[in-house]
């Protein structure tokens, strides 16, 4: 079966933001990239970018194999898709644009070749229908910017994606380092955003009512809630907050106190007012710092928790491997 | 001026989970502790707190003089009282206990001593009149869990505290090593529990609607934005959003998606079904591990997080003062 071969080669189309970043870690993970876009000097910004990426991908682990020089790049779509194992697409989040491209996407790849999209915005139901011959390869993988830190890819299947592709799929990332996640339905932001959007409602209403800075919530979630979810998920959190009861006990202790809460958070509107409250609260919390300083601050602690992390799974793992 | 005397005994008033947190905070901290509680049994829990806690302690580095011995405990609440420096109080949540006890507490403590409550639910303006000679006093100090190993501490004044006793908390939870907020009005859930609530709401409607496992949602979590929360708030993550153009450009761009998100987000109601879902998937992702083995995963990856952030925040300094 051709849908048992292995995925060595994968086409970027679309080296924007997210494209670049898709690309530097698909080398960092040992395979082959070709990468193309029609913007003038797309070649050269992208390698730029690989290039500055490759210290943190390094000291994340190469792949064996891994290099720069498995990055081509063409203009030409067709030349992109020639022996292409698994497409990446990130281009321009416009319906149409997206149904065109998948058109030519289809009639460029032989069937078993899954064209996966990273689309925040717009449903695979809604792109796919462009993809005439083989709609069922079609499918959301999502990651989270930039992809080649977080590990995180959402997968979501349009009304005629297959069971299977969402599997391949699937298989591909997490054989890549990824952390998956399934999205049974499609809704508007995935998981991430929505989670994304829900604590930023609330963060956005306090600062913008004087309730505290821009500063200070950065300190309240940051140094708080934010440090247990950078370890760990809210419903895990959950279940041990129940103490030796779980997540039963937990709900009977909680569920009165979150009900009350949920009445009293905001639910702000978009004004020029609001957003100048919190333009300006940032300013203030921001002081002298750069744009690069505070980039660097972020990406560097971001590249120590991902180590962190992967090196306590592996601890546990070998603990779990020795009592066997 | 009594007022500039060094905090150096602590009387800690309730030792339950989070009172006894604190006491073990406070002694790796070098200063002394006298613990209060009327429940039978509570010093030797208290102990056998503190000690089970001191290992993570010490990894996270004792001050100097820092000795479990400097630990008295006495039921006695002015016995308690005699010779504290600062009153850290962690009563059961109701009003009436809570008022009566401020009284005891105004009568028994010069009025240069703070009294600061954990208290998550009832706001200082509804507490101080209880203690009716100095209610200037008293403040929240609210932590959140576990204190001993989370930084965060809410500072929240009430209508009779004074500017001075906010700026004096602050100062002394700063000089321990405490990350503080000042919460400029009062609000249900202060800073943190609010954010925990808007979060779990999206989280939990998710789950129930089947949108996502339970073991999804908090991959997707703890995998994606989770990560970046754990390592910076969400202002300043949205001043990097922004690229180059910082907070201004990130809202004109954001702005739009965050609005339409939020009319999309859930509002579910605490049903006993609902809970169930949450329940039965939470039951599925845990399979066979147990609260023991899950809150050991949480404690030592929070650990090497914090101590991941100290050192960085030491490293950026040192760099800061050599280029001075």
């Amino acid at each position: 079966m051709s849908n048992n071969k292995p995925i060595r080669r994968i086409a970027i189309v679309g080296t924007g933001v997210i494209g670049a970043s898709w690309a530097a870690l698909y080398l960092a993970q040992g395979l082959e990239v070709v990468a193309t876009d029609p913007a003038p000097g797309a070649e050269t910004k992208l390698r730029e970018f690989v290039a500055s990426a490759w210290p943190a991908l390094t000291r994340l682990g190469l792949a064996p194999g891994a290099s720069q020089s498995n990055l081509t790049f063409t203009a030409d779509l067709a030349k992109a898709m020639a022996s292409a194992d698994f497409v990446q697409e990130n281009g321009p989040e416009r319906v149409d644009f997206k149904q065109k491209l998948y058109g030519q996407l289809d009639e460029l790849l032989p069937p078993h070749v899954i064209i996966a999209s990273s689309s925040s915005g717009i449903p695979m139901s809604q792109i796919q229908p462009g993809a005439h011959a083989h709609p069922e390869r079609c499918v959301i993988g999502h990651p989270f910017n930039p992809p080649h830190l977080i590990p995180l890819v959402e997968i979501v299947g349009g009304a005629k994606t297959s069971a299977e592709t969402i599997e391949r799929a699937d298989e591909f990332y997490t054989s890549i380092g990824r952390k998956t996640v399934r999205v049974k339905k499609e809704m508007a932001g995935h998981i991430a955003n929505r989670l994304q959007a829900a604590l930023a409602r609330e963060v956005w209403y306090l600062v913008a009512e004087d309730v505290v800075s821009a500063a200070d919530v950065d300190t309240a979630l940051s140094w708080g809630p934010g440090l247990r979810w950078g370890v760990m998920g809210n419903m895990l959190l959950n279940h041990l907050a129940g103490g030796a009861g779980g997540i039963e006990h937990a709900l009977k202790g909680l569920g009165g106190p979150m009900a009350a809460w949920w009445k009293t958070l905001g639910s702000p509107e978009m004004t020029p007012e609001f957003q100048r409250k919190l333009i300006d609260s940032v300013h203030a919390e921001v002081g002298s710092r750069t744009i690069e300083e505070l980039e660097t601050e972020r990406d560097e602690l971001l590249i120590g928790l991902v180590e962190l992390r992967n090196r306590r799974a592996e601890t546990a793992a070998s603990h779990k491997a020795a009592a066997e």
